[in-house]
């Protein structure tokens, strides 16, 4: 949940609104131009994507579909409704991107009920899931259906490898999937330096949104099952859903350029040490900082009034109101005179 | 309808299959790069989508709405489920887009009923419609409530203006609202060589997709909502279709490369162009046309065996395999030594 | 499709519009006032439900499930919605009741696309359905996944056995499922004179609609599995469109009522016999019968200045206005003098 | 949320499951029989079910609109549906029923999201609700659209008239709706000992989901939409949704005589004293009630090996098995020697 602030539109000006407002790494682009020679057949059946597909199945081993579809929106939606019959419960963290940022999105188009589950951390625990786990085989519940997750979760902490296992452990007892909303899975696996398998497919998650659009990117995420005996229908649910693209290359060609040379862990690198720094730098300044900064967001108490000085120049948004809660997102092309000038600005605002 | 053949994958050679097989224009590649310049506000709320939005309002007045989406069936679909309650059907012919290549997008997102009409030529006209027009007020039916035309039409055919009056009139009548898929539009333009704004909103149509991706842009299509009573719930419902795009500059800066320099007709007449040459071409060699050419595909009937063969070398699809027709589009990069080429090798086969 | 006209209300007279214009068999009501004892666990864990099941068991054998639902509209989503997935098409008669008699219901519940197929007498064939039966795989088309068709049809038409036996092996070659929309089952056995299993599980039927409304009961149908692998979900489905009756006792009742001693079959034949009865004498006064009279409707052509007149006295409902085409139904307490009565004001106004 | 238990079944004994577990009232019976009288047009054009909505605006006044269902999941996804759009949430409170005992039918529906509101007692109240009344015009969120409150709550708990006033100007002062389901609403009104528009229509309520089978009708429940601006589209949604019943004149004729003589009101008052009468004796028992007993429901806490054995006799449901709760439910029908047996065995149990 972030509140929405109308900017003040200075030019192209890098701010910690999100990582989404940031650009395009130069090799993506140049990756588009590459792809731009001759015609190849539209929606996938193309070379680009053939490769694109090979370099996750290096990742994730073989037994695996991946779907690039255009934005994480789209990447969740075909991953759970894949996953789902329309009397599923989909259980989630209260601050989920799915229950609070797509507009409805996963209900309109699964028929699930989404069920939200409090959490301090935007983490969900076996513990806290439990109490949802009832009603099974009783017509009149919502069947549980999803477990859902995000790595990095939302307020910018991650799941241990162990915690992931736990919970998919727990999911699959009950005949229950695993989704994971890795919208900024590059960070976490910078963060964890692990491989992006042994959270994701080795700890027993089902389906992945597999993001690239806020790291990056230009635009383009992958839904990536773990086992095809799951995806049979999710080509139909692609198109359905309005997912597929015709001039499929454009997306491929970005996801070889952004897996191939380790681009999206540079980048995600990068990011989660500005972070790291702006954070130190912050509570330097006496700021509260609210959850574990552990991957590229921080998140801070902060007068509004300071808030609404400080936004005109570098732009963030309200993350919850009531308690002046604010979060600062950096990027991978956040460079250190950016939070030089924010912590500057910041220091003269507190002193005022 | 086409049928799908799978394509030998012949390197980017360009052939006759989809305008969507085709690259993208390269002052819009530039226009990517010159849009990557720092951080600006996502999801619409930039300058480049600001000046997008400016020069589609030079094109069809100041009263008019704007929503950029990935891709067409996302387009249909946000104009289809603004201007609708679930209850409604809509009419269109039976080759329209929205009936046969969105796999029940339509449906599913809007909750209404299409109702297929048949066309001798993809065009639907008021006395084709009329016995459709029934029930109303009668709960048991769904209520007629809008009528899709597509312009160009999917049998590359055109709609006069008046065809197109005559039709918003009969819709206005009835309580009903027009709806055109303008996927093609460009070459609609090019071919009829009015402005854009006298076939859709002067004639009476009340939402367009504007499409962009079949003619030399990477994607991107835009909703134009000809009335802003109507649009009032277009935004979320973009959101809600997993349409908004987070990096929106990425689109709009295309739509500005494509439109404030008349490259949309340049790469459209271009296309329509080919087309014509490529009927010549194939007409002289005795091959028998089904559809006006009056943009850019051609439709002709072809022995299977040497279509068989031909695709071999330029990839094009089955349009209707029980009549042996099939279906040759045109894209703004084909060259006239393409068409060449084709026709040389169907000279061949045709003589064999 | 029928046209609707106001009707003026003359009290409780018997007329001809509908086979649910017409009251509940006495028994089925002394039925329902025998069940009033007591408590009983509701949503169909009662021991009324548990005999009405084993009653479809002896007429369909073992391995079948049942779920007693409201109306007919409830009955046919619940058992396309079972055997679907939302990028599946239906396709059915153009006058299918799921086409046009139930608001949309079909799509909106079930997401899929609903197809009409052109019929001269209501009932598909497989030259009807071949022309259909294409983009097997391909992801643009919605794929084909379930045959409806409903015996007695729209048209007051049969389907023989064979017929049906040669739609269920063409669906089953395809991998489609076959719906039956039994609204008039009963007529259907009573014409037909063979066993209710014979034209449907034993023909290759998958789910049958089988109705009860308009036959006798007050309210109530049944949705019959012949495949109890095909059923896993209809009891979350049944409940999730809100089919599941909470006093469920009070269908289950009417079902051994009107099942136990022939009440269905002993009404049906009335109903049929009155059709013929009505048939003969029109034809004798020279009114053009459009359709066979084969159950309980009769179709023909009458000057609307005569229908107008008439149906003040006898209720009944244009059928095609365009064709002056009427439709009279008969019901299981139509009486040879309301028959006699409404011929001899038709013949006064045919030699007016 | 209740837990399900197979029952023993013993023939008919009256318990204290649900109040849906009981029959019908003798004179509802009698006015179907006095219905069935000859043949009247169908799906609410008849003479019954004009009158029937007469009463209901001699309750409410004449600006309404009545539209009756089968069932209270029907009425629910009616009434939200009608006065909804998909991108809307519905807040609620975590025990409503439209959150956990319809399978998801509202989010099916609707499209809307479902957003549960912890309560101590089943009860809304601004407090509780501001916190989620955020993201208006946030595309990215669902749109805050509908408050829904129950009137008994599911903890037998009741609203004040002036709690149900606050809800309804907070939620009209942000532009939203108030929705109340009324499966128990007699209970409400026997309780409060006011007019049924007191705490509805005059409180503010925009549309009420009006009960009639847990008190003592067959079937069916009445959509009241107390502003016809809002219901417009009703009965096309009633049609869709599968709610709209034929022989409608056989629910009409029980609302009159569920309404005409008090009947309603007599049956909720007893049902309500013997609830009183319940939790007076088993608390001298010893057992603890959890919720204040305000209507017909009783919840208590209770070993779980005693309500296994006593269930055996008289049956009920656990409510929250992790809290050893029960819930006891009376009937119109419930005898006081019911209660007397009920506790006799529950006090042998208790001391054993």
């Amino acid at each position: 949940m972030f509140i929405f602030v109308q900017t003040t539109n200075k030019m192209n000006k890098r701010g910690f609104a999100s990582d989404n407002n940031s650009g395009v790494s130069p090799s993506i682009l140049k990756a588009l131009e590459n792809a731009n020679e001759g015609h190849v057949t539209g929606y996938g059946t193309d070379i680009y994507t053939k490769k694109a597909i090979e370099i996750f199945k290096k990742f994730f081993g073989f037994n695996i579909d991946v779907y690039f579809v255009f934005n994480g929106t789209g990447a969740n939606i075909l991953g759970l409704s894949t996953l789902s019959q329309p009397f599923h419960s989909i259980l989630c963290p209260a601050t989920a991107h799915i229950m609070t940022d797509e507009c409805g999105a996963p209900e309109r188009f699964t028929g699930c009920k989404v069920i939200p589950i409090e959490t301090p951390d935007g983490k969900l625990s076996p513990e806290l899931i439990k109490p949802h786990l009832h009603g099974f085989g009783f017509e009149h519940h919502s069947q549980p259906g999803i477990i859902s997750i995000s790595q990095v979760t939302e307020l910018g902490t991650l799941y241990q490898i162990d915690q992931i296992k736990e919970i998919c452990q727990l999911a699959h007892q009950h005949g229950m999937y695993v989704h994971m909303d890795g919208a900024r899975i590059a960070n976490a696996v910078a963060a964890l330096n692990v491989n992006v398998s042994d959270f994701t497919r080795d700890a027993g998650v089902d389906v992945l949104s597999f993001g690239g659009t806020k790291n990056g990117m230009m635009l383009g995420e992958a839904v990536v099952f773990f086992n095809r005996d799951l995806s049979e229908n999710a080509k139909y649910l692609r198109k359905q859903s309005a997912q597929l693209f015709s001039k499929m290359r454009y997306i491929a060609a970005q996801f070889i350029a952004y897996l191939e040379n380790d681009l999206w862990l540079e980048n995600a690198r990068h990011s989660n040490e500005m972070a790291q720094y702006l954070a130190r730098k912050v509570q330097n300044l006496g700021v509260e900082i609210t959850q574990k900064v552990e991957a590229n967001g921080v998140f801070a108490i902060l007068d509004p009034r300071i808030s609404e000085t400080l936004r005109n120049e570098y732009f963030f948004y309200d993350w919850d109101e009531n308690k002046h809660e604010v979060r600062w997102m950096t990027s991978f092309d956040t460079k250190p005179e950016d939070i030089d000038g924010f912590c500057e600005n910041l220091a003269i605002l507190l002193h005022a």
